[in-house]
């Protein structure tokens, strides 16, 4: 009889893992079922925003691969509009309920179990309270509802969204390109906390060019309604009028199933794994994507950081190794990169306050460069903003704020971090050069070289 | 009394010596002469291909410092117009003639001396023969008389191009864009080979499409003038109209004053120098730029790699050692990009010619992907092909062929490859991920799972 494996969410992860794992092992030798609650599979959860605003035309370009095609060419049995309501690690058996079928009760048993039901924006009480208007942009499903809330007769004319994390700032763009006026509501003192205050402010500015109204340094505390549906976000300081609130307070682990199973959770709320993406202590368990705590290569300590890429390559591990292959997931650093209109936001390993953390003393250089020879057309600015250790001297975050063809100038930063890099060997690193594509110093080895004056070594 | 410094050569590299020297020293401390031939001082001599094609619009737009500035700024005591034609050891002098006062002879005393000439076109017979109408391609004055040339009247039609490296391809489609027809003859089975010939027959098939004229297996034999004048180009398969002929068969070192006075030229030709750009045995000698050779770090082997970018970061390490600091130069490992119309190349570490001759044993592995995510407005494909050593597992080269957003996927690339990551590790890696900028795969980490797949390490 064939080994069986359920996977518990359909989207990046849990597909990555099957299919890897159906790859390497036959539907003869293991069978494959899995649920997911909503209605799609293996979609772009990052590209929602895009879509929403009008860049992407239509909703099912987001989507990879979809069920059917799951089920015809990967012989994998997945079964939509399915939420699994409890694990069942004794008897080793999941139970879902059909959720277009009058909650009708499945129960898989299974060998390997693949956890991957992602994340859930961060919820205030004011969100749960049944308003209609307000959404998440967590799922395609989440996205759906906003963009058929966008449709409705009278247009939603003002958007509010709430917290200036990345989907934050995407959304109130996407909204402003929808014809929307939008405010950005953002507790702390300034959105893109993403990055260090210095390197935000180049981004606050750019939102507001764009239209957008930031407010900083205020809290939400309600909604007001006529019939349900909200008219207005109150605030500490007044009411914002609002025909839809968007979700932008991050995302936390969706682990209350797995939390009833007794699988562990990490201090950051993540369930914890080991390096093949195994649930420690949970033979046969493994979980992967938006789900799951990682550790930063750079302090050590677990982190959450939910990212499709990351999702990506986990299941790819946990997949592999399922199929009898061998792989692990060598852990984060944090990078992460973001349009704002015509600004590209990148990072890589630790902000400021995240090295002040940490313990490390450090270093910080700031550059201002360009994308392209000064001379050449289209030359953009960039500043580039490196973190370097103290008496090491080895870098420890990178930031870049820019217009064109800078925000993939993180990647040889992270890179050079994930080696353990200093900031002085990476000044004679060979980059390429050409007039079209960088000044002779790229402005990556120029904010390298800056780095070495700060630290003060020469 | 101030020690005395003498740079021969005002380009990027001695330049960029002087410039950090000064930084170190006052000119209490450290006197500074440095001798150019030309009349500009560090310009961009990469840029030319750009001005002479019209995208750049000024030729004083590839300048980046003027003697005047140097003189002024720098206390530099630039003498452009001089050209160095005696180097005495012994002395500790150099003899230098000033080319607009009849030659009158110049001796400058110096106790340090910057050896920076750079490096001349690869001339065969026939273009020393004294027709007009042929020109390099290597300094600003080379590029300043070939866009004259251009502005005769009757204006050149008909342009050729001989030997298809980067500036060869570069300079033919410089004349395309103005309006000339252009052939490209190179004498190899296909021009690009600067990437393995699978990449390079993507480089020939836009040239192509371009209207450029690409003629390959032909050897250039001689040229047909009137009065002088080049009209045509023979080859040992008919001859080609021509009214103006440029040389692209590469550059070696200008070694010519270097070898008279005794200073040691390595296997490439270059000038040998140790990690700080001593001159090996020439106390007080320093070389720097496109006239040294350099170390390979994948190869060890020594390698002249003319490139701006070497050229300046070596005039940094000579100029911050000459003012009593410590830097190094770490050696190279091959990186270059170029443009071909909309057509980005790039290319890191060996060719596969290269690694079969270092003796390696390798896997190639070559994808295609996307530049953005495959839904977002403007994904482009590239091409991107990795060479992994059997066994280690290790990066050896990588080579891209694409159109936006491709060129500079060669950094991580060439980062990793600086750190003899393994492509299995490299699939690992924490790069910058979000719609506009990648799929959730990039292409680089794309490449890495193929070239593990290829190894079967798995």
């Amino acid at each position: 009889m064939a080994e069986r494996l359920v996977v518990i969410g359909g989207d990046a992860a849990g597909m990555s893992a099957a299919s890897q794992a159906r790859r390497r092992r036959t539907a003869d030798d293991l069978s494959i079922v899995a649920f997911e609650k909503g209605r799609f599979t293996s979609y772009s959860a990052c590209g929602i925003p895009y879509w929403v605003g009008g860049l992407v035309d239509e909703r099912d370009e987001l989507i990879a691969r979809r069920p059917e095609v799951f089920r015809a060419d990967y012989a994998i049995d997945v079964r939509t509009r399915h939420e699994v309501v409890d694990i069942d690690l004794d008897r080793r058996e999941v139970v879902a309920v059909a959720l277009d079928e009058g909650r009708r009760e499945v129960r898989e048993p299974f060998d390997q179990l693949v956890y991957a039901i992602g994340a859930l924006p961060v919820q205030p009480h004011w969100a749960k309270e049944g308003v209609s208007g307000v959404f998440g942009v967590q799922t395609l499903d989440d996205g759906d509802a906003l963009h058929a809330w966008l449709l409705r007769d009278p247009k939603p004319r003002h958007a509010v969204v709430v917290g200036g994390g990345y989907i934050g700032v995407e959304m109130a763009e996407a909204m402003v390109n929808r014809g929307l006026t939008a405010t950005l509501v953002e507790r702390g003192p300034q959105p893109m906390s993403t990055v260090d205050p210095d390197m935000g402010a180049l981004v606050t500015d750019k939102l507001r060019t764009l239209g957008i109204d930031v407010r900083t340094g205020l809290a939400v505390t309600g909604l007001d309604h006529r019939d349900g549906v909200v008219t207005a976000v109150r605030t500490d300081d007044g009411t914002i009028p609002a025909d839809i609130v968007v979700l932008g307070l991050g995302i936390r682990p969706n682990t209350a199933l797995a939390r009833d199973a007794g699988l562990p959770l990490g201090p950051t709320g993540g369930i914890r794994v080991d390096l093949r993406m195994r649930v420690i202590g949970a033979p046969g368990v493994w979980a992967v994507g938006d789900c799951v705590e990682s550790v930063h290569r750079v302090t050590g300590q677990p982190v959450h950081i939910p990212l499709g890429t990351h999702a990506n390559k986990q299941g790819r591990v946990a997949g592999i190794n399922i199929g009898g292959g061998y792989a692990t997931f060598p852990g984060v650093i944090g990078t992460a990169v973001t349009r704002v209109c015509d600004l590209e936001v990148a990072r890589t390993g630790l902000l400021s306050v995240e090295a002040d953390a940490a313990g490390y003393a450090f270093v910080t250089a700031t550059v201002e460069s360009t994308n392209r020879a000064g001379y050449f057309p289209g030359a953009d600015f960039m500043t580039i903003k490196l973190l370097a250790e103290r008496g090491t001297g080895r870098l420890l975050g990178a930031q870049i704020v820019g217009r064109s063809e800078a925000a993939k100038r993180i990647d040889p930063l992270a890179v050079a971090l994930w080696n353990g890099m200093t900031v002085e060997d990476m000044v004679g690193l060979d980059l390429g050069y050409a007039p079209p594509y960088a000044p002779v110093w790229d402005p990556v080895l120029i904010a390298a070289r800056k780095a070495v004056e700060a630290l003060g070594v020469l």
